[in-house]
């Protein structure tokens, strides 16, 4: 698929089909959030990488946000190490190249936060993750059960909003 | 360019062509941003489009971590309303989305932070970001001058360091 066209018809997936995803796609998505630039080239993530059922069943559990997470057949745990200089921004790139290129292979996933203090120290405690780590995100994949409609993403603020010409409050529109 | 192979070739580029940005090829940027994902569909981006030479050739002079900036005959800020629940991991995805987007259209770009207190101040003048917005990047971009060398991207740390199998610690191999 192409770069713009997996950017645009890419959707947030919370339903998944039970199959199992294979070790040479799961590769991929792992070589796509370590291909992505990272703030002075720290390379700071970590990526657990769950597919034992009993343990995505306990992730389900703690991380209430993300129910779905039980019926997804792989788990990927975004850690940074601890002295990251931008753990949050760095975890945003290197998961959005890993989303686009799921998506490229018929996969979808949804973002679930783990704020909760009790549920980061709760998938930590499951996962093994060092306290000092950060945990950003469980990331859950599956193959989509629906087709893509081909339609552009859900509804967006309008780009006269949120797009400025030169200056702040000035919107951008096209010549 | 396939979504794969877009991540993969990706550089971090830094010295740019003067040639203009067709104003097209800026739509394609910005809806790359804004078809992003958000947390809580909050679409907290503001993107400030940048192409007055004298507005850019400021920015290069307070940004001091990027003064290639003065070369690129596009900068994108990219800033987050002010109640963003996560602006900084919300902004990697915009960005990286845009990144991906400008790559398969023979440009490059360079993150550039602007973390420091002054130089979040001078920027905010000088494009009239109102005070209680955060001011993510600036985010320069041109035609690349080079050919991208068809090579995976710039060394990694090795993947049985980064990614791990069910718990931290047990490296992640291909069975």
């Amino acid at each position: 698929m192409e770069v713009y066209e997996a950017i645009r018809t890419r959707r947030t997936v919370r339903q998944y089909k039970p199959d199992a995803v294979p070790e040479s796609v799961i590769m991929k998505i792992l070589r796509a959030g370590r291909w992505s630039p990272s703030s002075s080239n720290s390379q700071p993530w970590n990526f657990v990488v769950v597919t034992d059922p009993a343990t995505i069943a306990r992730l389900a559990e703690v991380a209430t946000q993300g129910p779905f997470i039980a019926d997804a057949p792989l788990v990927i745990a975004i850690v940074m190490v601890p002295d990251a200089p931008r753990p949050q921004l760095d975890a945003g790139r290197a998961l959005q190249q890993m989303e686009l290129v799921a998506w490229d292979e018929g996969l979808g996933t949804c973002f679930v936060g783990v704020r909760v203090e009790e549920q980061q120290v709760g998938v930590k405690e499951i996962l093994g993750i060092p306290d000092d780590y950060h945990l950003i995100t469980l990331m859950p994949y599956g193959y989509r059960t629906g087709q893509p409609s081909g339609r552009a993403s859900v509804p967006r603020k309008p780009m006269s909003e949120i797009a400025h010409r030169n200056h702040f409050g000035t919107p951008y529109e096209t010549a």
